[in-house]
């Protein structure tokens, strides 16, 4: 027996990636991530005023939350605002985006300015996580960029770029952004952050079912910085419209 | 000086409606209603459970949520998952959302299952709770249909259409679906629910400015009700595609 | 069979009403009104300061909060301090006593002042809300009535006057501020508060069991305007003793 | 400079006691319970259900809830319910009136059931809690009466009487059931919890501003008693009528 | 046959207490006192700021937070972080605690400081608070002493010693120092705080199973005296390392 | 300059490893783990029962919750129970600890049972959660011996060993076991899970200051496996006593 992967995708392919930017007309960045059938709306929120322990420092903040609509997967979840609070694995998620952006942003240029991106997934087919960052990334660029556009602020806060993508060992064979039909069925899973010098963001792996070796886990590497590499490629091209 | 809406509408017209099913592919009904800039998604999710109160009595719950999206308002709200509870705005819409579409159902019919009919905003501008009752009703209709098509139901459980539209006095004049320069600045501001038989099923009218007169009051109802003939047609063209 | 009200009323008859000023000591105003056996206990309560949106703007406030005891009601509710929330019932109501006496006042007149109306129900049997609101409103103008009394305002803040009553349709006759015996088997249920003017403030109507009519809303309309002038001579009566 | 309490009262007097019972209608014991100027309202609820850590064993639950309305006192307190949680005080004071009242209770004999005792406080004068254990004792003990005249308990579960009241040093003076002057300049405060045999239920003595002896502490005890007996006399009454 | 304690103790007979100072490093005092199997940490923390109620009137406050670790007992408890609140008791025990050592403080003399006492339990059996509290002292005078050797307070702002113990009537013997073996079926339980100069500062008695008369109060109060006087003895015994 | 680290030791030296057993009392496993200045009790309680989606299931289930004392760092942290929630770091840590744990459990062979690891940090300096794994699992090691001695299980549901140690790049040189000072001032942080087998079970890298290159990240999993050795070795060394 050959080893495929139910979407019929090379070990080494991303499902195809669309980035829609101006998808909502209030934020000063929004965009609209697609991995797939994955679906994020990531908005970026400028507001003139950062949390209490900043204040007065000259910097700003960049930070992010994240949610789920309820009926964004197979079956209904609930809705966290009427259960009256965020569950652990949103906490996770939205603390691992924010980490993920502040890497790129020289937080002294933006001056004391909170930006906040809100990463909501409308529908989820696995890897909504590093589809988040990825489109954060952009929203986060386009609400910069209109900050340069009015003069609001001289440097350039954004040095690289952050992307974002999930690997796995699925049928023992490492492959590349794990669908929801992977993601539920595989070994192990690790997402991957890097900026666009192939530096290492952050990285957290998981062995779902057993313990993995460390030439998967060198395997698995290899495959994140490639599709890293596209998606990348697909931020710039997406900026560049 | 003649008066004029900011949107150059006729003070009887709608904004332009769309109404497009299938907008997300996980629930048994998905539908995007735009009212304008104003885009709702409400979805229809089934389980086959009913809340405690109605345990073992063979009849049928339909419920709604409502939420925001953190930016889908001119200025960022903050999200109600994260500050730990939903406000009193939010309970007073899902609320109104859950009985003007249990105003057009057989719970008998519906047999021990629940519709939840989660109505999210993802851009605001005016009319978000009308155009949400509007748009569920459509989401709930295909996830009928679908348990009709299943054969898990045998009677049609809804009767009739449900829609709504939002009234008001801006600048002295009775207007048609206020949009959110109209909201921000009127006088007199009502939600009206009726379904297609011209029955009223939910008004609320609240006096922002001043107190209106009972022919003002004749005047919106009036208004109401032509606008809404326009949208149950809209359902009806929707659900016929 | 002829048409009769399980109290023997007349349709457009109010049940007797009381409103007794001075029911208890700390508060400005603290009032206690009774529609037939409901009971509901409204105190306004004065401080100098005024929530953060308003602050340094030279307006006051006027809020409400509503409970009920948790033995006010035939079955015991749970408390809802205990239960950690207020419900969504609640909050509609409070928020809607706040708006209605927000109606009267003249917020510049009154200062940075914060009014608060905390109707607390003892005793429910139908129509708790509007008789909070025409309970409260009697409270807000001892209040008011007494910083006029040591000087602490000159003009006065308060512009005519605000009650509230419940009509209905009960076995397809509109009638007149229900009691519980009715309004948990009416069709029909809407709450109006209208000023002494003759201006509603808000209405808002349901229907339970079937729709209404344009006709039957205009009848309990007519009927609401009735009751209403009845009651604002009830706190009249009651401001004069 | 002789000694005089800011009421006149002598040292072991108490405040006038009424206990009028029927205050509300609905609950199956209803007392409004005033120590002088302090208010309660006390209300017995039976419910055929016993919490989780009882069920199946054949005994009954007696609890209590305890609160004030936000303007019962001086000047106006949060509301617990709009804070979203009860306060450290509020759950020592319904802790306190539970465990009082099951002293007197044989909970095998009440059956299945439980009683809930709401205490709340309409107007605050000193002795909240004392006059909240006194009242409830009546409301319990016509909840109770009404269980048997309806022939649902055979054996009577109340076993004597349950009152309290409290003491303290007020400018060096023992004296008997403290107002709110008093209360709020007293160095030793101490509520007595006593039933009709001379029994000791509950003793809780706070020293505020100096640590008390044992004499004083044996002369405040024999105050309590005093009062005590006055106050059994004042329920036995109350439920001849 | 003649009485005997569980433990084999003598009836006015304490258990073995020993109080280690230092135990952990980062506190300004931290203690570890043990009452038999009894172990509570206590710590002293000193932070340069004063609750609101406080600011800019030169006074300190003293503050305790109490929790048990989820296996210091029996059975495991839930963690009280994760259901999301403290229980009624928690509360009841640490503001017992931070009264208790306020009784022997002059918080003008502490300045605009406050100390804050944590007393968490790392292994129950029986008597947690009366040990916290004899323990939080040291922990509280180690603070004080610290701020004393740096110069940064002038006046010594503690005067006296403060401990506390249990007593409670076993097998209807008054007895000394109860562990969880009697506490658990005792009929009364006291836990009483004293100064060293054989003031009362807290008394709580509970009559458990019978109401208890007053000459076995008279014995309760005798052996709580006598057991305090060897703890003060012991926190000297422990300061003066 | 020659690199040295603020405790002295080699770059590839562990902090001081103890790990006591028998602890606490109660509890079926009772840790106190030491790395270094990081002291955390790590107790095991096993119930018989299983969270609700594995009842009926024959499957048992490992959890953990993670906790700091208030005072167990540099300056006091706001108790999590008293703000009513326990933060993201907290969530993210025990369902760390809970996943790692779960990696070495048959869950089949440990029937309807519940182990929960209770980690509470006494003192804090660095590497709580990997103190609190590597601890964790030798009081789980101790409970399901128990277990076995009793009988109650026949097959040992524990397979191989999990320990945890955290690398880091600290002052450009790749360090094991970072403490305190290092922490707080390092360019990456990775905590590893790994088994006694010398699989991966989890990695998590955040790059703090810089993104981390490929081959530094190569040096840091081979500082891990070393440490993880010696972990291991400690583990069974405590488990032979």
């Amino acid at each position: 027996m050959t080893f495929s992967r139910p979407s019929g995708r090379a070990a080494d392919q991303l499902r195809p990636v669309s980035i829609q930017r101006g998808f909502t007309r209030h934020a000063e960045g929004s965009v609209l991530v697609c991995f797939g059938e994955t679906r994020v709306l990531c908005t970026a929120s400028v507001e003139n005023r950062v949390p209490a322990f900043l204040r007065g420092k000259g910097e700003g903040w960049v930070t992010a939350e994240y949610g789920m609509l309820p009926r964004s997967t197979h079956t209904r979840s609930d809705r966290e605002a009427a259960r009256g609070k965020q569950g652990g694995r949103t906490l996770e998620i939205q603390r691992l985006i924010g980490r993920s952006l502040r890497a790129c942003v020289d937080r002294g240029a933006l001056g004391e300015r909170t930006i906040t991106l809100d990463c909501d997934v409308l529908q989820a087919d696995g890897g909504t996580r590093t589809a988040a960052i990825t489109g954060a990334y952009v929203a986060l660029a386009d609400a910069v960029n209109g900050l340069k556009a009015r003069r609001e602020i001289k440097r350039d806060p954004i040095f690289g770029a952050i992307a974002a993508v999930s690997v796995g060992i699925y049928k023992g064979v490492p492959v590349l952004d794990l669908d929801y039909a992977e993601d539920s069925d595989c070994d192990t899973d690790m997402n991957v952050v890097m900026n666009d010098g192939g530096g290492f963001i952050e990285v957290q792996g998981t062995a779902e079912g057993h313990a993995f070796r460390r030439e998967e886990m060198d395997a698995l590497l290899g495959l994140a910085q490639a599709g890293i590499d596209q998606l990348v490629q697909a931020q710039r091209d997406a900026l560049a419209d």
